[in-house]
């Protein structure tokens, strides 16, 4: 690790003062952001790079955050499309997953990561079986993950999954140079009853990690909870005393007024994954009213096999539009809103505030530099705009985690992407029996 | 012009057959295709190709149509973002037209043609001003278009307006080796009283070209006309006698069933600009209704300045996405309707049915390659939804219009893309006063 300097680029440091330099640079030491500025700035103090590259047409800045997937499932992209989640899920996803293997679950977190790197995609939240799998691929390539083995609390062996997944958390949390943190996943609660809830509940907090939990994703989940429980989904959770506990709750979209109080009032993180909401005709969450109740939303892709790819730029540019027209408001969601919820949302949701998420000094260098000089992006008059509304996440092309460069003009640097794709692709027609 | 094989890749000809060739080969002699089928086969009836392009690993498919634009629009991406459509209209982009030049159209017509077709989009409609620059960029980019001028009945220079359009027409209807086709460009119920659009209709009569027109845009747009006249912006047109016209309807996003109906009967051709609906606002198009009365659907993306970019993958792909969630139903607009209406239903809608839209012998050969050697395409397990709901524009690789290769691994084979661009942008900040 050295001293790393990207100068003459559009700098977007997403540090929530709106904040452009225009020309601007970074200087990264070792792991960390040293300083933000104008050009010039960290060698006026007497700082020395080792490396300069130079950035003029480019787009700096934070790397994307996606706050929820299953990185595996990228095996089954392409299989099962346009059936409804119950569907899809009993019907293909599940039997199929019975057939998962640690080895399959590697290789499919490889393609996933791969392809969340060329998408800029510094950091994601997985929750998945096998979790030293993932944490093996996450360590290998150098990306940064929070890793929350799944749950579901009524099978026979669930007890002991519960008890391999805090043996997971206690060895793996801070792992991989601190590039690897933890939660539990509990998976929904249609597949936990209280009790099990409660037994994952205390395990996070015995070992101060969060929770990574599915919410309120159908109108089949809300009607089944509401009549087993005579709860909301958002209110059979809190009803479990979870309010101490750092929760990422993806989806909630189908949830009223009083189960958006109560995930403010419990400052409860929700992952919006607006593509698998719309691919599997889950719904359009209420995106606005969240916002508006200060609720932190950061931006999830869900697994490949219900988006179907892992671009969190695609979200981001979802997030931006859908809310507009569904709700007839063009103001809702504007392009500053939509970077933030990819960013410096996305490290909150993974307990990361303060970590990474946006370009500070004394943060973790996680830095992406996109290309401007290509014809989508013309004129260049207004970058925030460019970046959500009109660029492709092909336009990456640097991307850095940890102050190491993993992506450099589409090449990859700590991993083989012909082995990768060969690999994944076996695993996946295996499984498939194809 | 030459004989060119295209041979060893994945051949979805949108034939309508749902037919897919894997491994596939096109073979194209002079502008048009001759056969398309396994490899091999033309060869064994005697052909010989000039230039054989290998294409394992590749999707074959015809090129994109953008079935709606204002090309020139480009000049202003990112310039009034998160505003609705009347207030974005009156107070940003119509002052601004009030000083576009043919010269300003020029480069922002080139600029967005650089865009289309390094997207893969073939063949275009346009609706905007001083139509021969429109017309100039075509010829000498090599791209397919409709023009149609731009006419609004309203002002004092509008009969003069017409004529003009009148002799544009008439001039350049099957211009630039038969890739220049026309139509009249009455601008919107609006902006069009019934005496303006009985003369435009009556003088697309005597061309024998369709026109191309906005149409239930807004709630707006319905109230004002509602109170006007009585009728919907679809009945208001209707009221004119235009059965007998090849009529392309951008929008037709707030129709009743009884609209829908009308469209159906009249054969309108439907342009779905969810991108640019999205964005300003306007709304959600009830496509799947549309879609089932037997309406003809194409997709477009409006200008740039409203959704903002020229990328017709996007488009079909939130075709594809929203109407799923904003309805409940995952089964509704599928992928291989979305690649339909992103190819055949634009050339249907541009009035070029049986001249291209589809790889079928005879047909002029327009056709894109997109890499499939891609971690976000991996596995390659279903070639139609990896492209529709994988995929990225950036992914095709190659561009054939009538024949001739536009565009080859990124790079333009016919226009200079660094002059476009700063010529483009420089065009752009003096009218924005930038």
């Amino acid at each position: 690790m050295s001293n790393l300097l990207l100068t003459g680029g559009t700098v977007i440091p997403v540090t929530g003062d709106g904040r452009i330099y225009d020309p601007g640079e970074v200087a990264i030491g070792g792991s960390e952001i040293l300083s933000v500025g104008p050009p010039g700035d960290a060698q006026a103090r007497g700082w020395q790079p080792d490396r300069v590259i130079r950035a003029e047409g480019k787009l700096v800045l934070p790397g994307f955050i996606n706050s929820h997937t299953h990185a595996a499932m990228s095996l089954f992209r392409g299989y099962g499309d346009d059936l409804p989640l119950q569907e899809w899920l009993e019907e293909k996803i599940w039997p199929m997953e019975e057939k998962l293997t640690a080895d399959a679950v590697y290789w499919g977190t490889m393609l996933a990561i791969a392809e969340m790197l060329r998408c800029g995609v510094t950091t994601f939240a997985d929750m998945y079986f096998f979790p030293e799998a993932i944490a093996q691929a996450v360590t290998e390539t150098g990306i940064r993950a929070s890793i929350a083995p799944g749950l579901v609390g009524t099978r026979s062996d669930s007890a002991a999954n519960l008890r391999s997944a805090i043996r997971f958390c206690s060895e793996w949390d801070g792992g991989a140079s601190g590039r690897i943190t933890t939660m539990l996943g509990p998976h929904a609660p249609y597949t936990c009853p209280p009790d099990f809830l409660q037994a994952v509940l205390t395990a996070a907090r015995e070992l101060e990690v969060g929770i990574h939990i599915h919410l309120a994703e159908t109108r089949v989940e809300v009607k089944n909870i509401g009549e087993k429980y005579g709860l909301s989904p958002i209110a059979y959770l809190f009803a479990q005393n979870c309010e101490d506990i750092h929760i990422l709750a993806a989806h909630c979209v189908h949830v009223d007024g009083p189960d958006i109080d109560m995930l403010a009032a419990g400052k409860v993180h929700v992952s919006h994954n607006p593509g698998s909401n719309l691919k599997l005709a889950s719904g359009i969450a209420p995106l606005p009213q969240l916002l508006e109740k200060g609720v932190p939303v950061a931006l999830g892709t869900d697994g490949a096999s219900s988006n179907n790819n892992l671009d969190l730029l695609e979200e981001a540019r979802l997030a931006a539009l859908i809310h507009k027209g569904y709700t007839g408001r063009p103001t809702v969601v504007a392009a500053q809103k939509a970077l933030e919820m990819a960013t410096i949302e996305g490290a909150a949701a993974l307990k990361l505030a303060g970590q990474c998420g946006c370009l500070q000094p004394g943060l973790k260098a996680d830095v992406i530099l996109l290309n401007r000089e290509q014809p989508h992006m013309y004129p260049k008059v207004n970058p925030l705009s460019g970046l959500i509304y009109s660029a492709r996440s092909s336009d990456v092309e640097l991307v850095i985690v940890n102050g190491e460069i993993v992506l450099e003009n589409g090449q990859y640097c700590t991993l083989d992407l012909e082995k990768v794709m060969y690999m994944a692709e076996r695993t996946s027609k295996e499984l498939l029996g194809l």
